[in-house]
């Protein structure tokens, strides 16, 4: 089988969870967020990583990177999320072992607990055939919109929230990423990167494990989950 | 000023968390769930609460009745949230003392920890004209659309999370539920009630610790919030 690669978005600030260390930096239990985002990786069945930093930190995250569980080699990422992405797409394009790869996942490393089993099961839809395939839990609380007039109640039954690692054929996410780049869309994930294509994106479960870690709030939360594992 | 009267619905089953024990008596901290609503609500400005029940469960909701820091009564509560509401708008009609109250809240016990400044924002809102007001947090995270076709990504700018207590004036939330009752809507929370009569909800800013307890996660991040507390 063809190696799996995933680029980790590991760029943002974590301005939203206060101090000077960037987000993916940030510990949880002792370690990092991006070194346990690594190992859940590799336990879902990810081969390589190609990890995107914000530039001029490569000697903070050296000893995340030294200490990965997978083969993890880094790049200087962009102002926006998807201009890491789209360097951690020419990273691989640029590495011959990487170059030839079909299937490419996109994580957040602020996703540090996404249990492997959400990982595999990714990875399983990609080798199914799946152009891109995305993890989504379903919408539990009571959704309003806010609208010209007011606001009014949502079916949320409809909803689901968007997980990551989000997975893709690597030439269709090499296509959505240069469109919306051309194009000026804004996008929040790349699944809406694929959509912009009209490709079509298969939702697998994820599961509430998975959360993004933004706030304070959520570094609390993060804890008690690895507390709670065996 | 009049008192506010909080009608807090106790009536679920907990399936969803496990065991035999009814959710709002599921220990937190060594305290019922509702214990902690009864608590967070009287430190918002609630003076007077109707706590409705599943029939048969008086004995064991006692404690947590003769513990609570305000005027606490009870009834039996219906199959739906909605009729445990009606339920709750019932018994606040039959008793001299509150029969006089222009303002009701609604709170699921569930939602055990919400800051007694989200209480106090909703009675505000309320003394300051508001025909409903609600506590809403933003979305976070990116959402996506079931739709016929597939999925879709959803603008998550205009969403917002709905929680409790919702605040009303009272003759509005109970013509709403008639009219709910009548139509056989299916509604999720008291805000869409008030919306079937065509009347303004005005949105009042909530904390994502106000979160619901309905799975096992829940009770998890609500104990981390309970210890991160002074």
């Amino acid at each position: 089988m063809q190696p799996v690669v995933a680029i980790v978005v590991a760029a943002g600030s974590g301005s939203r969870l206060g101090g000077e260390v960037p987000k993916a930096l940030r510990e949880l239990a002792g370690r990092p967020l991006v070194s346990h985002s690594l190992e859940h990786l590799a336990a879902g069945g990810v081969d390589r990583v190609v990890l995107v930093i914000a530039a001029g930190l490569a000697a903070d995250f050296a000893p995340a990177i030294a200490g990965s569980p997978i083969p993890t080699s880094w790049v200087a990422g962009g102002a926006e999320r998807q201009d890491s992405v789209l360097a951690g797409l020419a990273a691989i394009a640029a590495d011959p072992e990487l170059s030839g790869c079909r299937f490419v996942l996109v994580h957040d490393a602020a996703r540090a607990l996404v249990p492997p089993e959400v990982v595999d099961r990714v990875v399983q839809a990609l080798v199914a055939g799946a152009v891109a395939a995305i993890p989504v839990v379903p919408v539990v609380d009571t959704i309003r919109e806010v609208t010209p007039s007011g606001s009014a109640t949502v079916d949320r039954s409809r909803l689901r929230v968007v997980q990551t690692p989000q997975g893709f054929r690597r030439e269709v996410l090499v296509n959505g990423h240069r469109l919306v780049r051309e194009s000026g869309l804004q996008v929040t994930d790349d699944a809406a990167v694929i959509e912009a294509l009209g490709e079509p994106v298969t939702l697998v479960e994820g599961s509430r494990e998975a959360l993004k870690v933004t706030e304070p709030l959520d570094l609390l939360f993060a804890e008690a989950i690895v507390r709670s594992r065996p």
